[in-house]
């Protein structure tokens, strides 16, 4: 199951060593380096060409993926590279603006660019059924050159020509689910000192979730039309009269109601202002400078 | 298709309506009260029978539901009603002390007492599709006996003899999807001025949150256990370490942190605690007083 196509990695942590063994695996020609030589040496074993320095590795494969740290670590691990006519491609978690700087900075180094955000964790790397992917932004002509080569460890979604746009969907998706497990941890607690199974509880929350995350179309069409007022059931001013039964109840099982604040607070600030008759989504008019 | 049984519904607000026009569709005997007089005359037009008082009502069948303003409006309401030997089903949101203390208060009047906690809007009612359902806790004869009833306009679950369950089901349910909301509002505050297709973007996050919310269960063993490691991949010290990258994307998108500070600032306290080979299920505790 050899195949011809070259590949070089560089960084050999969890999450870079999970994507080398799904090259591996599918018959890659696949270089390796990592800072510290050690972790390189399972994957020698597996195939792997080990690189002794980053430069080294480069010179290997047209096609350079990086999956280190920071984008701090790219830039030392790269320093000494020549990059001209590789295609780079960055799976090294960062900001929007860092992949746009980075992008700039590869094609000052004669490198085409193409930035990714990992939706997965290392186990879902190489289970399709996982649902894991990553985003990709910047070079469309490298996503489309190396289209099934970025396809084997994980799905993928090509979400445009700017660099930042890949880091911009990933924060945002983590931003959404940290949202989404703080008000999870603020339900357990409510329930966890009751005579309730969490285990029967669980499933509940997931279902309910699920169920009120089904269309954030509507959020979307409230954006992109101006109107807050568009296919709302249920209005900020019941909402809000609601969030007192929520606070009391907190209050009444011994837990902190901090995590459920700050929406809360701008809510107010919302209905505050006449918009009674809308549903949420004006409060993300609040939230931006 | 008529049949021989007798509701007393009290309160056509609009779930009140919601619920009584789908007994109605079903041949119910169904009597109704409201407190102005007015919202009953479409009901009567569709075959209701209108009391003048809700002593009246509650005297017209042995099966009474109450889906009125609040916990408050539910004793005034009931003041000069004899209630004994009926089988009072209060659907008004509270609190669970306040299920609790009615159920005292029902029982002291003679009546069997069920709570009832709406998972739904109106437009949900009588559209089994829709995935709305009712909590029902107290009574487990009620219930019993009234079950086809309950079960006329949306899904019913019976979560325990103890009245308050209900309504702390329905609160924690509420309260874990206002944070959904809140991460999700912060996710369309940082997209938003980009060149981003917002219809295109809310799949997306439906399809996130809908994964991440997929198996709380681990969670819930997690508390059950006490063991907060027990299938941890991602844990809280490399979380801790993402949030940097989440803040600084708030930052450069011109968007507040405000919905994620408090989240993070639990996340960073428990880490400091020396947890963070745990993932993030510690932080309850620290919610819990
Ligand atoms: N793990 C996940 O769940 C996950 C999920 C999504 C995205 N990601 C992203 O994937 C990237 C890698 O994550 P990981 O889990 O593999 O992290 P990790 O296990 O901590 O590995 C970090 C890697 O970066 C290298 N590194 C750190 N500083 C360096 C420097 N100054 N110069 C050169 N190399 C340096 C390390 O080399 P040494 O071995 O020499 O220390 C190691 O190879 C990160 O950006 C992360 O945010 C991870
Ligand atoms: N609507 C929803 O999306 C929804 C979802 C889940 C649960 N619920 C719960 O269902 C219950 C009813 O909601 P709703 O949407 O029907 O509310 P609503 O449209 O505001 O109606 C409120 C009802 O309560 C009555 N009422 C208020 N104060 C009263 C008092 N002091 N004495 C007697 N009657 C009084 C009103 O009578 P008047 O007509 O005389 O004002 C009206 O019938 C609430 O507890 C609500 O939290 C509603």
């Amino acid at each position: 199951m050899d195949n011809d196509i070259r590949i070089t990695l560089l960084g050999l942590g969890d999450m870079g060593t999970a994507l080398a063994r799904t090259w591996l695996a599918a018959g890659y020609r696949l270089t390796v380096w990592n800072r510290t030589a050690a972790k390189a040496e399972p994957l020698r074993a597996e195939g792997a060409a080990v690189a002794a320095t980053a430069a080294e590795a480069v010179a290997a494969s047209d096609l350079v993926v990086a999956c280190l740290l920071d984008d701090a670590s790219v830039e030392e691990s790269l320093a000494g590279a020549d990059l001209a006519g590789k295609d780079l491609v960055n799976l090294t978690t960062g900001t929007p603006g860092q992949a746009r700087s980075r992008a700039d900075w590869a094609r000052g180094r004669g490198a085409r660019f193409l930035d990714g955000g990992i939706m997965a964790v290392p186990p879902m790397i190489g289970v399709p059924e996982s649902g894991g992917y990553i985003f990709y932004s910047g070079s469309r002509e490298v996503f489309d050159a190396h289209r099934e080569t970025l396809a084997v460890p994980t799905g993928t979604s090509y979400v445009g020509e700017d660099a930042g746009f890949a880091a911009l969907h990933d924060v945002a998706l983590l931003s959404a689910m940290n949202g989404m497990f703080a008000g999870v941890c603020h339900a357990f607690a409510l329930v966890r000192n009751e005579d309730i199974s969490l285990k029967d509880f669980a499933p509940l929350l997931t279902g309910w979730i699920t169920a009120m995350a089904s269309n954030l179309g509507v959020v979307a069409e409230q954006l992109e039309s101006g109107d807050y007022t568009k296919g709302v059931v249920s209005n900020l001013a019941m909402q809000v009269a609601g969030n007192a039964t929520l606070l009391r109840t907190a209050d009444e099982q011994g837990v902190s109601a901090e995590l459920l604040a700050p929406y809360m607070n701008l809510m107010e600030r919302r209905l505050a202002a006449g918009h009674g008759e809308e549903g949420t989504t004006g409060i993300i008019d609040l939230l931006t400078r």
